[in-house]
């Protein structure tokens, strides 16, 4: 039976047949792999996956972490998956060598780290903290806090954390008021409150390793004075650190993973590199934590669809159209068309997102980043949207059972509700890319994406889908027009205030253009999983693409509606 | 401080402003009522939701009903709520005077009971069903049923379940195999299994009454085989009737209210009315049910719209657009253009979800089928769809605080997302509205409707709102050309493949008018109150109208894309 919680064959596709990732081999830093490397891999996180995260999924929602005033304790699953983790020596699997690290691609990562985040996103953000804070470190912390900090994150002794917002400054980080004093030894102690820390609390590993942004008195205001610091829950000598959790915070999903507040009274905290460039170091990461965030609500959504596929081809249920005989047997609800429609928006959805997201990862390893930059704020939020939208349509698949927890759906549609919000909530990403990445040095990430686009676009003419190509080709020139109609105005806030429906727009017109890349992929080849695609991708261009006309209309119209409404009317 | 439950001002604007309820009273159905009464019901509604429903709302929801094999344990909360409901002789508000009732108009008993459905749709769920079988067996049940069974449920001793489904048969009730064997005694013996009853088992009363279908031997197949019967709990002499549940379902929301199945292992059952109509009986209720689901969803979506409201108004954070000092304080995220779009699309989901429910509701009263019929599929599922969608936008205001626990609104979207399931899914929904409301009688349900929506252009038209007018005529009359269109081709697979799409954008279009109809009111008077009214009306033609214009394209076309997807494809 197929696994249901991610599709290989679908990844294959993507990594070989379509992004040829076995070509990064050329590259130094992937000289020492090939593609036998790469499957194994895949075959590995598929097999831990399925024996150690997927297991206790559910298990975890319903036994959610638990605080005592001192220690706080997990299902015991957790700690046997994040050790099977470790043994495999994934946790380094995109790091350096020197380091211990496998130096696998960042698209090779991705595509492995999906199987866990599907079978258990809980626990994958355990995982996923430590490995983007060992990145961080890694590459701006000293050689002493590599030794001491990330060789022990990698090995799986110690985790990682993640400390950035504070009750009243989330998506405003210039607000933080945590502050660290330096002392004579060249540390500092912090004071502050820290909120939402995920994994900040638990018996997992010997020691958690808090990355944490300050202000050291007398620094700039806002952003430009915050620094980043490293807090471990123990000191060297093993004496607990003034860092511990008040409480934890109770969520609709994501039931697993700690989440708490993380105060800090008088804690040691080390200096990453210079003083007031932690905003700089964190937005380093920003880019593969935000195409993580988009990675997961993709895994969560395919996870969704495999199993909604599966429930429809086993539940019988009414007959078809015309068919009025009761006496007849009832048929699989897979052969109704509105169930064939739920579940093509899904693959839709899901297998758009998973390719936009590997897409992305592999600009990451080709360094190729005027057009991850760009690409980016659409990664994390388009998935979280529409991936979400799959889970919803899984639990609609299943009816009254969807609604159910003795089913896996709605938990995953719990999960997945997260992810617009954290990294920066959608609203945070549309700002970024119509107020930054679209406008940034001239317009280069812009037309960078638009050359790309139009190279598909000529592919398909040149081909056998010329239909498609236009469309697509119309769309984008529209939107490019659209954009430079918005700010020639000269009215940056009604250019700007729906900025939000740009970026579903722009999403969408996004993911047209991926799902031509698929499809073009696809051309010549015989056979159910291309016939698939092939079904896919006409599906995101009749149902999906032509929503974004509208949307191109409102935003030429410079409409204010949004700026004229005052708080009274509400 | 404002309610944060439902909006006394918009329902006072919607029932005397528009619908001008006080007319009902010229019926004489209504003739003892005036708008004291209403004003009555409505406020002691209020009270009793503020009071008994509210406060125990989220309680309920982390202490779901348990099980112990015999007996099933709610929190002493909900029977404080049930008895005080009941002591306030809200449980008749709608019955006929001689049973005790209050003859209250659907519409005045739908906009009071929406202030208990708001406060906490867990609870309210034991009134409604209540509720519904007691009218349904005022209407088809014998003298004496209306004595031992109705009565008692009306007085709050007894309460009242409604047994349709299977699990075997959900939507195709068709398949149903539950069997009632006649006994001498005039009685039946009913064996077989229910699935998804709700309220079947609890010591809130002391009956239940549950409303089974089931097939007696011999008679004809599929639903013109199935007839209905009361099934309750414990019989005239006290003894435990055949009945009884054999665990809990566990679902994502609306934990407070149980749901389980139903085993009747020969229980004894009194057929309801002539053998063979349960199904005629049950759809005569339909329409109310269908409304009432509606009305839940747009209960819950209001009450997130009104407390997202509150936190962005309290709500520090940010700056804005061009304000770069961060030493100037943080503003309420209420003055975020972003932030502003999502309280306004909730403002249009849920008042005009609410509207809708109530111009329906009024239609129950002055008994106008043809346009009631055509507008249940779309009052049942619009508010389904878009006063969930609106849950998550409430969600999205909060940040991360929506996420957690410790805020309402998260619970809501997992009690909300239940409505496009229950009643019918809103598939079933689509297939009633396009396979047969819309044709039904030669068209006339479209063509009332079409009556009324002239009649609101030319008003507009003739006042201020020309352009709005013609934006919504054009909308209908291409949706009446599309439709004509569909079955024109001869093609009813291609026609029906896509009615989930036909239902969308016709409950778009029908919100519209809904909308304008509501400008149309707050014409020519000033304040806050009127200027919201224009600002979410002009909201809802320029942001969502427009999105069916695809949606018409699409079905136009007689896509074929879901029809020609094969089960291997996926």
């Amino acid at each position: 039976m197929k696994s249901t919680i991610m599709s290989r064959r679908d990844l294959d596709f993507l990594l070989y047949e379509w992004l040829h990732v076995e070509e990064l081999t050329a590259l130094d830093r992937f000289a020492e792999h090939s593609r036998e490397t790469f499957d194994g891999v895949l075959e590995l996180s598929e097999q831990l996956a399925t024996r150690y995260f997927a297991p206790h999924n559910k298990l975890s929602d319903a036994n959610e972490p638990s605080f005592d005033g001192q220690t706080v304790t997990l299902i015991p699953e957790v700690k046997a998956a994040w050790d099977a983790f470790a043994a495999a020596d994934l946790l380094a699997m995109g790091m350096d060598a020197e380091l211990g690290g496998a130096q696998l691609p960042a698209v090779v990562a991705q595509a492995a780290f999906a199987w866990i985040a599907a079978a258990n996103v809980s626990t994958s953000g355990y995982l996923m903290l430590t490995i983007a804070n060992a990145n961080l470190l890694a590459r701006f912390g000293s050689a002493e806090q590599i030794e001491n900090f990330v060789k022990p994150m990698l090995a799986g002794r110690f985790s990682g954390t993640m400390a950035l917002s504070e009750t009243q400054a989330g998506s405003s980080l210039a607000d933080i008021t945590t502050r660290a004093e330096p002392v004579d030894d060249g540390s500092y102690r912090l004071y502050g409150s820290k909120m939402w820390i995920s994994g900040a609390e638990h018996e997992l590993t010997d020691n958690i390793v808090n990355l944490v942004l300050a202000k050291i008195p007398g620094g700039p205001t806002g952003t430009k004075g915050i620094s980043l610091f490293i807090v471990p829950k123990y000191l060297a000598d093993g004496a607990r650190n003034g860092v511990a959790i008040s409480g934890l915070n109770h969520k609709m999903g994501q039931r697993g993973i700690t989440n708490t507040v993380l105060n800090l009274d008088g804690a040691v905290g080390y200096l990453v590199g210079e003083p007031h460039r932690g905003i700089v170091y964190m937005f380093h990461m920003m880019n593969e934590a935000r195409l993580g965030v988009g990675m997961g609500a993709v895994a969560l959504g395919y996870t969704g669809y495999l199993k909604s596929v599966q429930y429809a081809r086993e539940r019988p249920q009414g007959r078809p159209l015309g068919v009025k005989d009761p006496t007849t047997p009832q048929v699989p609800i897979i052969e109704h068309p509105d169930v064939k429609r739920m579940l093509l928006a899904q693959k839709a959805y899901v297998e758009g997102g998973l390719a936009l997201g590997l897409y992305c990862a592999k600009l990451v390893d080709t360094g190729d980043t005027a057009l991850l930059d760009i690409l980016t704020p659409v990664a994390k939020s388009w998935p979280s949207q529409w991936c979400l939208e799959a889970n919803s349509l899984a639990i609609q698949v299943h009816g009254g059972y969807g609604y159910t927890r003795e089913y896996d759906v709605e938990q995953h549609y719990r999960d997945n509700r997260l992810n617009p919000i954290h990294e920066g909530t959608n609203g945070i990403q549309s700002l970024d890319l119509l107020g930054r990445k679209v406008t940034q040095n001239g317009g280069a990430s812009l037309m960078a994406l638009g050359e790309r686009i139009a190279v598909t676009v000529k592919k398909a003419r040149d081909g056998a889908e010329a239909g498609l190509a236009d469309q697509l080709d119309a769309a984008w020139q529209r939107l490019v027009a659209v954009t430079a109609g918005m700010f020639a105005a000269g009215d940056v806030e009604a250019a700007m205030a729906n900025s939000a429906v740009y970026l579903e727009a722009f999403g969408h017109i996004v993911v047209a253009w991926i799902w031509l890349e698929q499809l073009l992929v696809a051309d010549g080849h015989d056979g159910d999983f291309y016939d698939g695609k092939r079904q896919a991708a006409r599906y995101f261009f009749r149902y999906e693409l032509p929503r974004t006309a509208p949307q191109l209309d409102l935003l030429e119209s410079l409409d204010r509606t949004t700026l004229d409404m005052r708080d009274s009317w509400f």
